[in-house]
């Protein structure tokens, strides 16, 4: 009898789910927004009667493993989320154990970043890798840290924030609260932030000069950089010393093997890659040198977060 | 019948070794000089024959149950020492093979910094913690991260160098041949600069101007505090506000239950302790915040890198 897994998404505009091999095909998708529920308990009743009529459509011969399920602030040791900033709902929700009483199946929760680097440990590049780093370059920058073949988790289950470690005290404002985190430089805003600092220090012509700021955005900058313009360039290279430079020193405490990159701004392929690697390799303590792989997820971008939440249930 | 382990503690200036009980008790201890010794193979026959002599005088009934060794560039998977710069033996050195066959025990050999770390897993403060991070403030800064009970290694063997990542990327010359490592301000010789530093910019009396630039210590700098010499306090000051920043991003990696600190500036107390704690909460994000112990090694600090070396044979 086949075993099949559901992935579920929750993101403060999107709750995507889906049914997965474990193969990681995703033989079925579906979403609903997620800003009507103002309750756990509404999003559960909710979310409960669309999964059991998912159910009915299982093939023939298969049956449900398990639900796993990625959302913002999710902690893996106790299924609960907590205070997440971008949804309604305060305090700690304990998601997990609340859809295990309306479904019956064994339930799993974590973060979506670590959700994410589960699925490429399972499905993706990192399948035989027991010492990587997986870093989403997305709307903001999130990772997750595999060493001895099993995520960090940390005492608490929120480890793996590197998005928000620190490159410059006294650098941009971050909404987390303080200045200077990763995220306000190595993301999809944050290289538009870039390219505003340049534009206003230098006074290099540019195709981003006739867009008003509000409607720059990173994709902009990626077709402004493949026709060579200087601005545009400068922001990807800025981008890749930063990311480079706290990659290094990431390295410096888990020695991976690799490093995979995924999301809006690794799709940039070499105007993001080669960059990053090189001034990695210039920041990086002589006994790392030129051992560690920087490489592309292999997770399919639309799939992504439901593959990491359907790994929960095989890892 | 009584199991000991055997800690052998590598340095480039002294070889300590010493048999250790299972509680971590130090019943015997000798060491000799390095420099005398122009090969590996030469050492071992030396260690192997001090070794022979010394096990004669194991209390009746007992037995050696391994030998852990503790060198720079130690690497934990080979046994191997590579490429250390402060040795004077040139390329890969496969050390532990090398007494395994002389003495017939099993040898384990990791570098000093995560075999200390081990060493407080097993006889220290750290006995029941799964997360955790070791931090040497000596003549260097050394380290390790314990993540889900293990020591992380890396692919390499190598993880766990906190004293090189970067602060300032166009900081203070590091002997690593890279500008701005931890290293350079959070170690007893980073203090010294420091203070020279702030004795060039100020015009702050200080009894530590009437000192030798060549003469100034880490113990005279502690000493100035405890008069409450402001240009020593401030150097105090600033030393914990870079190893804050710098726990802070660890902390973001590994989100560890609590941070043991070790060493000639952890020997500082108070003085070390408070700032760097409050600065490590100001820069943590919110969800690590008021959580994380900062707490002084319980290793003694004459007997550290031997009981390390030996908690090898334990773990």
């Amino acid at each position: 009898m086949q075993k099949l897994a559901i992935g579920i998404d929750i993101g403060g505009t999107n709750v995507s789910y889906g049914i997965v091999t474990n193969e990681g095909e995703v033989i079925l998708k579906k979403s609903f927004p997620f800003k009507n529920f103002k309750t756990a308990e509404i999003f559960i009743d909710f979310l409960t009667k669309e999964l059991k009529n998912t159910f009915k459509d299982l093939p023939k011969g298969s049956s449900i493993k398990g639900i796993g399920i990625g959302a913002p602030n999710g902690n893996f040791y106790t299924g609960t989320i907590e205070y997440a900033p971008n949804l309604n709902w305060e305090g700690i929700i304990p998601l997990a154990d609340m859809l295990n009483k309306t479904l019956n199946y064994p339930v799993k929760l974590t973060n979506d970043a670590n959700a994410a680097t589960i699925g490429e440990m399972i499905y993706g590049n990192a399948k035989n890798i027991k010492n990587f780093m997986f870093i989403t370059l997305g709307t903001g920058v999130g990772s997750g840290f595999v060493a001895n073949g099993e995520i960090i988790l940390g005492h608490d289950g929120f480890a793996g924030e590197l998005g928000h470690a620190i490159f410059d005290p006294n650098g941009r404002q971050c909404n987390c609260g303080r200045k200077g985190c990763l995220e306000t430089y190595a993301s999809a805003s944050g290289i538009v932030r870039t390219v505003l600092e340049l534009l206003s220090k230098s006074d290099e012509p540019s195709v981003l000069r006739e867009i008003s700021l509000d409607e720059i955005s990173s994709k902009m900058i990626y077709e402004a950089a493949l026709e060579e313009d200087i601005i545009a360039l400068t922001a990807f290279d800025y981008t890749s010393y930063v990311l480079g430079i706290m990659l290094a020193n990431a390295v410096a405490i888990t020695s991976p093997e690799a490093i995979f990159l995924f999301g809006g701004l690794a799709n940039a392929g070499d105007l993001i890659f080669k960059p990053t690697k090189k001034y990695m390799e210039e920041y990086l303590l002589n006994i790392y040198k030129n051992k560690i792989d920087i490489k592309a997820s292999a997770l399919p971008e639309n799939d992504a977060a439901i593959l990491g939440a359907a790994a929960l249930v095989w890892e």
